[in-house]
This record gives C-alpha cells, structure tokens and sequence, in this order.
C-alpha cells in the first residue's frame, strides 16, 4: 500500500496515499483498531454543517483569512454531502470526548481544503487542522455541538414524520372502525361493550402525544455550546463568535439552534440528551402496547383472539409450511427493546460525567441516534404494511359482544350492584347468556333489559 | 379479636369490629396478606380528595341525594386529612388495577358516612360503597386519577421547591466563588483556568433545567381520566360528570385538572407517568454529576484533590476514630441509584399494558412516588448540610493554577498548535514549568508570556 | 421526653432515656432523619449473629476478656432474636458504608451488654461500643459481611424453598395435563398440536433452573470479608480472627461460610451480590413468562383464549359486580418488573465503588433483599392459590385442535413443503378444514390423512 | 441488474442473479429492508456449523440420500468458513423466531449444493433448502441452537482469553507493586496505609471471578434444543436425531454440546442467554471500578491524585496541544455502559416470550454478542496499551503516607478508640502530623509511636 508521511507534536506517521485522514486519525485507529459501530453518516455529515459554520463565523471575526475560509467551507460542504463519508475510518470505541472524529474532521477538511488550493494531501498548510479548520473551537464544544445537531436533525427528519404518519393512519382505522362494537378486556378478561374505534383512537392518541414529546424536547437541543471551547471557558474564541456560529447553522439546517447559555453546563453533562432518549423511552412504551395489542387481536387465524386480520406479508415458517405471522410488528417490538436498553446506556454515559467534561460522548450519541433510526424504521413498515390494511373480523366481534357476560353493568343504576352482582355469577354458573340470567330473577322485564343493556349504545358507538 | 360480619356478593366476610374497612378489603387482606410496602399517605389522602369531588359532582348531576351526598363529602374530607390511613391495611401487591385500594377507600368511606348518619359499620345503607361513594366511578377511572392527583401534588409540593432552593443554594456559591481560579479537569486530567464559580453556575444550571422538566411534565399530569368508568367507555356516568369531577378537584388542589380528551388512553396505558419518571431519571443524572464532583473535588483532606471542604457533620467510622466522610452526598448518590432503578420499573410496568387497560398501576405509582420522595428528601438535606457550607481551599486551588501546564494553549493564536505542544511536552518531561519551557524555545519574551497567559484572564473570571 | 446524655468524639448528645442505642446513632438520626426505607429485620439480626461471632472470636484470640464476651454475646444473641429491632431507627438513606447502622448494632448491645454487667445504659463502660463490640472489626468489613450474611439466609431461608414448592406444583400439574393434547401458538399464532403438560412441565424446568442458579450464586456469598477491617488491611485484627469468625458463624447459621480470599475485592465491590440481582433477574424473566402465558391462556371468560381455568379468589370489580381477575398473577408480573428494576440499582450501585470502598452498600442490600422478599412473597401466593388450582377447558382445547389448521405439517415428509404449502393456503382461505383441503387435491387419501394427522400423536401426548 | 425467478408457496420472486439466496429472503429483503444492525459473521458461521451437523445426523438417520448430504455438508462447511457471508443481506429487524436468517441459510447452501451437484441455482432440486436442508428442523429449533453456538464460540474464544490475560497482567502488576506503600481512601477519604500491590490483587480476583462466572455460565449454553423442531414437539424429526446431532457439531466445535432436556423451554425462554447476559453485566460491573480508579489514580499530571502514570498513547487534544488522556480506559468504561444497556434489552426480550415460542430472539442474541465483542476489544486493548505500562509516582505517595491522619488507628488497641479520635482531631485542626499531635497529649512517646505507626508495617507490605 502506498502511505505518504505527515507529522503531529508526537512524530511523524505513515498514512495511506488516497487517505485523506492525518496523523492523529491515523494514530487512533492503529490504537483502537476499527469495529462495527460507527458513528451514522448523519453525524459525520454534522460535523460538515459545523465546521462551515464555524468557518464562516472565523472569517466574520477576522480568525482566519477569506482564502482559507473559502476552501475550508468548500470542503465542509462537501463533506456535509456525503462526499468523504469513507475517509472516517474511526468507531465509536475512542476517547470519550469524540476528539479523534473531530481531529478527522479537521484532518479531511484541511488536506480537502489543501487540495483545492493546490496542495497535496499532508502539507497541513496553507490550512492546518488546528489553527484554522478547528480554530476558536475544541472538542469539547464542537463534538457535543454535532451531538445535538445530529439528534435534532434526526428527529425532526426522520422520526416525527413517521410518527405523524402513524398517527394519521391509526386515526383514519379509528373513523372507520367508529361503529365496530367489540368487547372490551380489563385484566385480559371480557369487560363492558366498547369500539374498535376507541381502541386505536387511544392509540392515535398516543402517538400524538409522542410527537408533543418530541417537539417539548427539541428546544433543549437548540442550544449549542459552540465557543465554551477548552472546558466552557471560551478561550482562543472570539466573544461574537458563538452567536454568529448558531446564526450559521440555523441558516444552514433551518432550525432555530441558539447559543446555549452556559456552555459548561453542556459539555459537562448531556442532560439535554439523557431527557431525549428518555421522551425516546417513552415513545418505546407506547409503541409496545400498540403492537402488542395488535398481535394479539390478530392471534389465530383459528385457536386466537381473531379480532383483527392482519394483512399478509409473503413471508412463512421453515417447518410450517404456509403459517402467517405478525412479523412487522415483532419488528417493532423488537425495535423498542432495543430502544429501552438504549436508553439505560444513555442513562448510565450521561451520569457518569466529572468535573468539566463528560467522556462517554460517543457512546451515548451512538445509542440515540441508533434508538431514533430503529424506531423510525420500524414504525415506517408497521404503518405502511401493518396498520393502513388491519380489518376486523366482524363476525367473531358479533359473537362476542352477544356472549359476554358484563354488559349488564348497565343495570348498575337500576338494581344496584349487588344484584347485578347475583345475575352474572348465575350466567357464568349456569352458562347461560347474562339476558337469561337476568330474567330469571324476576326483577327485570324483557323489553327493560334490552333497552338497557343495548351493546352498541352502551358502547357509545356513532 | 372482636369482629363484625359483612356480605358481599359472594358472601359473608369476618372483620375486626374497630376497622372502617369491608367485606372486599378483608377478602383482598386475606388472599394478599400484608407487605412493607404500602402506597404512601400522598396517595391514600389523595383518594380523599377525588372521592370529594365525585360525590360533588355525582350530588350536581343528581346522581346521589344530598343527604348522602353530605355524608361522603364529610367522611372524604377526613381520608384526605389523614384520619382513616391506619384502616388502609393492603400493600401495594394488589390486583393490578389498584381495585382493592379503590375498594378500600368506598368501604371506608361509606362506613364512616353511615356512622356520621347514625348507622353501625358495616350496614352498607343508607350510603352503599359502590352504589354511592363509587358511583359513576370504575376503578379503571378513580385508580389512574388518584396517580396523577398524587404524584403531581407531590411532584409540585416536595420535590420542585426543594430543587428551587437547590438551585438558589448552587446559585449562591456560584456568587461566592465567582473569582477563586482553578484548573478545568477534562478528561480527569489538568485542562486550562477556569473558576470555581462557572462550576457552580453549570450546577445551578442543571438544576434550572430540572425544574423546566419538571414543569414541562406536569400539563400530562393535570389530564384525569374520570368519568371513563369502565374500560373508558364512561359507561353509568353522565355526560358532564366529567367536567364537573376535575372543577371540583381543581378547586380542592389549587392545580388546574382538567379532563382526559381520550380516556381510554389514560388506563390502558400510563405514558405520561413513565415520561414523568423519565424526568426524574434525567434529574438524577444531573444530581449525580454534582454529588460526585462535589465528593471527589472534596477528597482528602491530605491525600486528595482537596480543592473544596465539605461541611463537618459529626459522623465518623468505626474503626478509624476522627474520619470524616461525605456521608450526605453519598445519600444523594444512592437516592439516584434508586431513582434510575426506579426507572427501569416504571418503564416495565407502563409498557405492559394489554388491551383497554394497564394493570401495573400499583408498582408503578409506587415507585413514582418513591422517587420524588427520595430524591427531595436527599436533595433537602445536600442542601442545607452540604452545598450552603461549601468552602474552597483557596492555597491548594492556587499552588495547582501554578503549576498545570496547559495554561499555554492560551499562545495557539501567536505560536500555532504545532509550536505549543513542543513546549507543553518539554515542560512535562523536564518537570519545568510551562513558562520555563516556553521561554526556552525563545519565542516568546516573559512580558508577553505572562500579559498572555495570566490565568485569572483566562478563566474570565469576574 | 427523658433523655439522658452521651459523649462521642465530637461531644455529648441527648438521647430518649429509653433507648439503647448511643450517640453516633443519634447524631445520625439528627443529620439524615427517619424514613420510610428501613433494613428489614433480617438485616438487623443478622448484625446480631455478626457480632455474637466477632465476640467469640475475639474471645478466642484474647482480645476481650471472657466477662465482657459473656455480655456481649448474650446482648448480641437478643438481638439476632429480634429483641431490640425497634432501637434501629435509621432508615437505609444513610452513608454508603452502612457505618452508621453498624455504629448502631455496636451501641445497642453495649448499653445492653452493660446492662446486664449491673450498668446504666449510657456509661460504654466496661464494655465500649467500639474498643469492645466493635473489636478486630471495622464497618468496611462488618457491613460486607452482614450484607452476605442476610441476603444468604433470605435465599435459603424463603426463596429457594418456594421455588422448590412452585416447580412440584407445575410438575404436578404438567403430569394431570400430559395427555390433554392443545394447538401450540408461536408468533401467537396456531402452531402445530402439542399437550397442555408440555406447556407445564417447560415452566417447571425454568423453576428448576432458577432453583441451580440460586444454588450456583451462593457460593460467592459464603465468602465473607470479615477481619479485612479498615480498607482490607487487616489492621488491628489477630491473624486467625477471619478463620474463627466464618467458624462461629458458619456454627450459628448452619451455612458454610468460609473467609473470604482477598478481602479487599468484597469491600471496594460487591460483584457477588450483582451477581446475585443477575439471577434474579434471570428468575423474574422466567416467572413473568409463566404469569403472563396463565393469565391469558386463562383469559375470558367468552371472549378470550379461555384454555384454562383459574381459581377464583373472591374479589372482583368496583363497577363490573362479578368479574373475576387473576389478581395473584398481576401481583407476581408486578414483583417480577420491581426485581427487573432493582436489578438496575444493584448494578448501578455495584458499579459504583471507588478506590478501597463501595459505598453505595445500603440501597444495593436494601434491593436485593426487596427483590428476595417480593418475588418469594409473590411465588408463594401464586402457587398456593393459582397454579395448583388450575383446570383447562376441554371443550376449547378439542375444538381448537379440530380446527387448526397445521396440524398438516405432519405430511411433510410424504408430500414435501411445497405442496402442503398448498394445502393450508387453500383450508386458510376456503375457510375449511385442512382435511379437506388436503383430500382435495388428490395427493392423499383419507386413511392415510388421519393416520399421518393425528393430532394425539402429532403432540407425543402420553 | 441481472435476475434470476425462484417461485415459493406464495409465487414468484426476482432475485439478483449472482446471489445465492432464495425466494424467502428476497420476499425479506423486500417487507424489511437492509439496515446497519447485522448479526455478525459468528452467528452467519454457527449456521454452517449447525446446517452441517444436521446433514450428518440426517444422513445417519436415513433422512436424506448420502449424495444430497455430501453436498449440503460440503456447503454448510463453506459457510461456516465465511465463504458465503456476502450472501446474508438480512437485518437483525425481522421476524423475532430468526427465521428469515434460517431460511437464507437454507437457500443458500441449497444453492450452493445444487451448484456442486451440477445445477444452476435457483432449482431447488435435487436439494430443497426446506425438505432436505432444514430437514427434521424447525427455525424454532436452529435459530435458538445457533443463539447457543455462537455465545458459546464467543465467549470460550474471545472474552474468556482476554480475561485470562487481563487478570494475568494486573496480578503481574500487583507483585511488582507489593511492597509500594499507599494510603487507602475510604469514601474517597484518606484511611489507613495499604498497598498498591493489595490494590491490583483485588482487581485481578474480581477478573478470576469473572473468568469463573464465563465457566458457571456455559454448561446452560451447551443444551441445546435441535430436534424440537416446531413448538418443541419433535415433530417430523426421528427419535435419535437430537443425540446425533448434538454429537457432530461437538466435534465440529470441541465444545461439549447436549441435547436440551425440555426443548420447549430452550424456545419458549431464553433464561439461560439472560443469565450470560448477568454474567456480562456483572463484569462490566467489575471492570467499571477497575478502569474509574485506575483513570482517577492517574490524574493528572499535576492537579489530580497523580499516583499511577498511565502510559502515552499518543493522541491529545484538539485545542490544548499535548494534553494526554486516558482514552482507552474510557473506551472501557463506554463499552462497560453498552453492555449494561444491552442487558436490559436482553432481559427485556427475554421476558417477552408468550406461548411456544420466544419471538425477541434476533435482538436479544444481536446484544448479547455485541457485549461479548465490545467487552473482548476494549479489554484486550486495556490490558495491553494501559495495564501493562502501568507505574507508580513513588514520591508522590510517599508523601501521601506521611501526611495522612488515620495511620494512627493502629493506636486503638493501646489508648482505646475515644483518645485516638482526639488525637486525630488536633492534628486536623491544628494542620499537623498526626504523630505531633499524638505526641502533644503525652500519652504515648516517639519510640512506642513509631513502632506502632509504621506504615510499611500497617499496609501489611510485603
């Protein structure tokens, strides 16, 4: 393999020829060798959109020199594009503070900006990694900036679309299952007449509540501590140059990102972040309920609840051959697992923060970036193969609703509860039908009890 | 042991002839036994309140008759002052409804409404448990109301003003300590001057950021699902019950309640308290950053980092006569540890939910209510004991500003970073000072060294 | 109140006349006041056990004088019996080491100790809470030790024996059901024939796992740290003081308690004891499987899966009169997510130990003997009163198996996947039997069908 | 794109000509998508191995013709040996029973066997990836055997050597630090005088107790469950299959694998992959401590505790040139975080088996291999770039020794416990040597202080 040679503060370092990484890239990754987990191109594309930023708001303060700042903003976007995605080489498995991803960032952007100003690769001149594509800025404010780009981008970009579109789809099931009459399960066991409507409203609900979750949490990550540099004291930064960062950015993304308003505070800790993955937990939550519950109405085709038919997928059973399964939604549940241990990672790198810098930093983006692309993912193909094609299987509600025993809660008012109590445990006794049961006892007529004890208003079906 | 025979529906049941409690709580008593944990006095007080305003609202519909009405408002009143909790016998391992609590507290209420009418215990009449104290209830709708009226009493009544004042107290030594330089540590290790005082200020931070969480979390809160009655059909409620229930509530509590816009959602699944424990799980993150700095930059008093001395509290060791030890912050470490595991249980009991309704509400609010109370007791006393008292050791903090080495990145803008770590490398090896080093390369005169790396400038302090 | 006046190092304290316990304990009382989180008694008595056995020891080294160890082993020996449980009065939010409680355990039976040697409480003459009780010992070794010895005597004590008592009863019921031949369901959904004793005899194989892993834990909790006094040094302990300790104790525990190698690793960690929380979560994931296949195999009584019938307990609804709920089984998934989460603090906690000392050991034992209790608690209800009790229902399970629809995988072998692909595909959407569908295709002829698809053989039913 | 058509049950699929893979994993690839989250090549590689051993027990079994075995065998060894790996292009987000992942090992040694056996691919004839490939399997019993294998083959090959070397290296390092006198911190206070060497000691313990934990763990990873084929009923697999097929892959592997004695549990349950995952999160748990001290002992160079000298790695900052940090102990501590994350994910997908058949197992064996592996690699670096390298600052803990109070706790057994604490008292306040203030109360003279004090004597140094 060709290498060319470059130079940091420790010695020289043999990097391959078409690297467009430096020395200290190249040292990190013969110390911690590579692995699987790597940040997601969402986040190496943040560090594009930073380091524009930041060299735009360098050159309005005078830090670097229109002619540097020109090559390293066309190098930043290219990166923000996608274009050197293959030139950062590190895993997430290195120094806690994402030091070695930011000095690649400044490495590729340097011998980028190089290039364009026709230089080969290593000269760190005219533009060096340091002085000029990391000037006024650390690690320890720019990568923690990246973080919250990156989730807010994420968020805003994949998530909460998905969400919404979830949303829309349990909604539109719920008009048109607005009259299904089934039997409601408290316990597990037969309760009181209810809709199916009603039962994917609530989970219309709750995802409109997740997107509200979502959005509650987004102004938390709006705040940059861009310039708190070394440790949140600002040094090497000019005083206008946080403002004119964010400023920057928000033009560059179209979010409303703002400098935050004690930038040790969030370098320090990543509560911000730690609140995320917690509104992330609870999105999880939901999901499980709604997925759980639709595997189980749809359990059968014959032995099962059967309540719900869930449309077919094309995919079988090794063994059995033909069997159907709710394969999509074990996806989903599957995605929320991993989005509950996710968040107790997050949990664990958040708290673990001492003095003037937490160092689980990569750790912790990983984990929620990762729970918010599996979540989008997931909820994408449960919308779009699962929920748009559920139908009922009106019949088994039918027969249900006719059998179940509670309805005559109804009576309540009129018998009181001890007598109402006397008529079900005869019905369940004598298995007969709760109707029967209650005319036996002499204390209500016939045309009462079916006035009364009508499961579709009882149900308040529209 | 003297006792009194009561029926339910399924017969007669032997209690204790001085318990205020029925035939359903001494059933549940037998088949669950007791346990230590029992739902805190919040939440038994709490059914006070809701059980006030039901029978206000039921009196307004017309459901109950005033003179009943009088009885339950006048029995409900005392619960919620605290006059009946020792005749609230069951732990929280109950049926997962909380059922037999909701049970308890009509049985309690009617006797003692029936006594205040002239009747012995155990009469059920003229006020039946569930024809009157329950009516147009379910324990699907009264169980989840009362753990949100609970924990947001709590929420807003303990642990908001104990972190307000946390705040202040931070806020305070962030004042006082607002020019005692120090050196950041990143990392663990020597970074570049900061002050004493922009740690204290990220603190305070984090705990204005916590109240924010708190605040933000609490709208979910004011939502209550009565009038859902059963599986939230609102079966055997009136229409305006509902409204009427939180008005009164509202105006018992001074907290703006207000009704579930979908109150199936609210008893089928509890995302709104596992977001509320999300937030205590983020505040725990941030309490344990403070506790653990506040600890370490305590240590010694020889042997440590020495740079702040934490109140004298009278406690020593058994064996080491005369050591001191940060035993309050410890309590604050642990209350976090718990709080997190906490956590972990609420996420597992509000994703469990199956069909029209969760049924881990017991060990879920249990352990909601358990976190607020730890984490505002621990917070109350770190407070008062330790944060108020802290003081710096102002020669250790100094003698370390002397002699750290990193103060030089201060000369990148003049020297370039190449040139600086030549010089932090020299002073290491040699065990030189930074100044030492930096003027032997000569390349920069002592005037200028020390006008540019005057640690106080540095650390902006004020 | 009467109190009288003790000194410690610090000064003197009042303390209630009554109460035997001294000055640090009441300065302890004072710093962090009462709580609801007490150590349950177990805890305390074994302190009792503790001390009895440090006594004998130190007898046996000539550490104490034998008239001064009569006292002490007798005040210890009340102790261990719960005679002065009530004179323990701090709650668990104490300092990370469990100094005070040990302070404590060495207060009470001073003042007791002297009592019985002619003294009024108060004097910690001639026996003194430290130089005596506390002799060769230090709360850096005496809690460790009192936190193996607790949660030992808990696991063999309660957990193990109703684990032993749950797995006879599945056994018993897995052999009533061997020939009740059901449709299994994977991915919930129809599956091929297999039997109801199957079902039952997995759940007895995962108790008796559970029952080897509590077996494969103890060991490590035999060893105890005990003569590794301050920071495992050993320092002021005779050398042969550990050897006779584990003697004594193992004497009056009957468990083979053995000194623990490196004393040092048991106090700065606690990994045995994480271990421990690690099989109980292993454990509460075996016992939440079961729980929830019991109550939804159970679930109905109409309108759900309805295979088996659950005992009824008495209690019932609220507003439903006469619904019946498994409410045992929702007290064992609850116990099961409180273990889950404790779990979390215990790991929290054990991670958590810096340099020489944990000292997060009061909320790491406080929660793996909550976790002990409630899952014994739980265990012990549930098969008492719901698994031994259990019935199917015949008539569902027949029609099922007559039903479903894979029982055909059985032909397989003769017809090859592909073709018994075709086979459901066409029972599934004609909505007729598989035998049906199989005939008419011609590949097979009756006989041979319902030699092949015996549903009795299919399921190895015996 | 070049296309081939297979046909299944369900019709026909196009899929990319030069891809080994069938209809079932195309129609996967199609409902579920590529994502980043991959089982690794161990799991892919255990299918050979476990396809492998099938085709022989088949073969023994007169299931399949000698000529079809030959062939699968021949290309079930080549998968094992990563020769195929490309041609797994599933994701871990699929049906949670693994069978898409099952089915494409099908289908591709199917392919690759007609291939060898003269055919073009996608004949399925004379091999049939379902009759003769998955013969007398299930995915229900594959997937769970191969989740076994490849922990087993994880764990014995990877974690357990780097534990063994781990604890090698520091008991190396706890020899050569045997005689260095240090004080021990107690609550991160100054206590007693120990070791460096007792220090290490403790740590290499906690990594044999590890080590012991990997070896209590895998006799429940050699059951394995091959032969329970649908629902754990044996179902068209022959009596013997299960002993010969346990045979062949422990020779295949060299590790001692048995027939599961339940095969339902082993599908239904995955309590034993939880218990490993225990077992992981108990060793992050230890390897937490170990990595915290050594980082906190380390810092520095001149503000921290400084007592341990980490060795240079190299890499530094971005903005204060030369800093050094100890980045691969926070690899450490950041893959100790993974794990204990990934724990709750596999203890959540463990407890969510319903039925017959556990369907989490993608997630949960895609999390406990991703703990294996990220554990081994930060480890290994650990113990090579820091334990190894690592030195003591002799001076500075000398001074430490001399300075430090408590050293005069070996007073107690000579003055009794309250006249040490006012000795220790004095020198506090006055800021003095202990031995002055001892000295000062003339209770005790330099001769009998400085025999009885000596630290080296104390620490127990050897």
């Amino acid at each position: 393999m060709n290498t060319r040679t470059e130079s940091d503060a420790f010695g020289p370092v043999d990097i391959p020829a078409h690297r467009y990484w430096g020395a200290q890239t190249q040292r990190a990754l013969d110390v911690f060798g590579a692995a699987e987990e790597r940040f997601p191109s969402a986040l190496v594309h943040s560090f594009g959109l930073q380091k524009h930023a930041a060299a735009r708001a360098n050159r309005a303060c005078g830090v670097i020199d229109p002619r540097l700042a020109d090559a390293i903003e066309a190098a930043s976007t290219e990166l923000s594009e996608g274009k050197w995605d293959e030139h950062f080489p590190l895993s997430i498995w290195q120094t806690g503070s994402g030091t070695q991803t930011n000095m690649n960032a400044n490495e590729v952007i340097a011998n980028r900006a190089n290039e364009l100003l026709g230089q080969p690769l290593g000269t760190k001149s005219p533009v060096h990694p340091n002085d000029h594509v990391n000037a006024s800025q650390s690690s320890n404010d720019s990568f923690p900036t990246v973080m919250h780009v990156s989730a807010a981008l994420e968020l805003t970009g994949h998530l909460r679309p998905v969400l919404v579109s979830l949303q829309a789809s349990l909604d539109e099931r719920a008009c048109a299952f607005a009259n299904t009459v089934k039997i409601a399960r408290t316990h597990l066991m037969d309760a009181v007449p209810t809709t199916m409507g009603r039962t994917f409203a609530a989970y219309a609900h709750q995802m409109a509540a997740a997107i509200s979750r979502i959005d509650a949490a987004l102004p938390q990550l709006m705040l940059l501590v861009q310039g708190g540099t070394a440790a949140g004291t600002g040094l090497n930064a000019p005083a206008q140059f946080p403002e004119l960062f964010c400023s920057e950015l928000a033009t560059g993304t179209g979010l409303p990102f703002r400098t935050h308003p004690h930038k040790l505070e969030g370098m320090a800790s990543h509560d911000a972040l730690v609140e995320v993955s917690g509104v992330l937990n609870t999105i999880a939550t939901s999901l499980l309920k709604i997925a759980n519950d639709i595997r189980l109405l749809g359990s059968g085709p014959r032995c099962g609840l059967g309540e719900l038919i869930i449309p077919d997928d094309g995919l079988t059973s090794s063994i059995m051959p033909g069997k159907r399964n709710p394969t999509i939604a074990e996806v989903l549940v599957q995605a929320c697992f991993q989005t509950m241990g996710n968040h107790q990672t997050v949990t664990l790198a958040g708290a673990s923060g001492l003095f003037e810098l937490n160092v689980a930093k990569p750790v912790l983006i990983y984990n929620v970036l990762q729970s918010i692309r599996v979540l989008s993912d997931a909820c994408r193909n449960f919308d779009e193969r699962v929920v748009r094609g559920l139908q009922v299987d009106a019949l088994r509600l039918a027969t249900n609703v006719e059998n179940a025993l509670l309805s005559v809660t109804a009576l309540n008012p009129v018998l009181g509860y001890d007598a109402v109590a006397r008529i079900t445990a005869l019905a369940l006794r004598e298995g007969i039908t709760p109707r029967a049961a209650a005319l036996s006892f002499g204390i209500i007529d016939a045309d009462q009890y079916d006035r009364m004890v009508d499961p579709a208003r009882l149900a308040n079906a529209k």
